[in-house]
């Protein structure tokens, strides 16, 4: 909670699927508030032709490596900080030696009383 | 932005498959507003088994190829724009072979501030 | 409609991971009204390493085990409605021999108009 799918091509090499998990959690950590052991990340490869994704849409000039990143989590992060999350994960998953253009993500909001993390309780219960 | 994914059992010969991703994204332009060029699609192929769906709740008939569409995108559509919608898709996908009874519908929405297209940068900005 | 997404690790026991989806459906029904035909679940086998999800946030203590589920379902349900559903799942869950710590679950909504079950056709119309 947060929850990230991660919808990765299977040519994508390890590394940098794992440096792009990686700059996702660290970016909500950095800019959303996100604790550091609130780790739940998801990673699906997907085989060749299971992506359709536009090669220029956005001004962007995405290739075979583009990537999709879903994050589920708690209404209530600001504009600044949706901003400031999408920028940070730019930034270290270009580090890591992915291409700005590769990177798409789409957030989707739900509150707390969303999530159960185990024992089947609500989380803050 | 729209993102689709699209849940289609192995066994559904990937012509339909294709058609019905097609058929998605033709609907969301003719009915919805979305540009052209918008297309953002996941594939997912499912193993016999891994899709438990009610054959016949909703008044429908399911088959051994019903497919699961869910579709994130902007909030603001009206009820009637997405009444066409599953009609556009209903009416493209059976000119494809699909069954009717086969394509299964679930529309998520966020706002414009949800996503980023590439770059680290918020769409819009 | 509800449409639940498990994300179930590869080692998980066939048996344990029916009776996850068993456990989840059953749930939704005595809980929180879903009709007991209204069935739709996607179950998705994850591979080593494609689940990253910390061992003991939450005051849990994760095995290689712990699944991810996913629901999305209509407005309207009330806090005590999804804190039963996280009870029953739980219950359920452990009686079919899954731990307590590995079950985590998420919730998103949206509306009737945002649910096609075929044909072409809004739900409720």
């Amino acid at each position: 909670m947060p929850l990230a799918r991660l919808s990765l091509p299977a040519r994508l090499p390890e590394p940098k699927a794992l440096a792009l998990a990686d700059a996702v959690h660290r970016s909500l950590v950095d800019t959303c508030g996100v604790p550091e052991a609130d780790r739940f990340q998801l990673l699906l490869r997907m085989p060749a032709g299971s992506m359709i994704l536009d090669p220029h849409f956005g001004e962007v000039s995405r290739s075979g490596e583009a990537c999709v990143v879903e994050i589920l989590f708690l209404r209530g992060r600001s504009e600044a900080q949706k901003r400031a999350l999408y920028a940070s994960i730019d930034r270290l998953a270009q580090a890591a030696g992915l291409r700005g253009d590769d990177v798409m993500v789409a957030l989707t909001e739900n509150g707390p009383i969303d999530w159960s993390l185990g024992h089947g309780k609500a989380y803050g219960d």
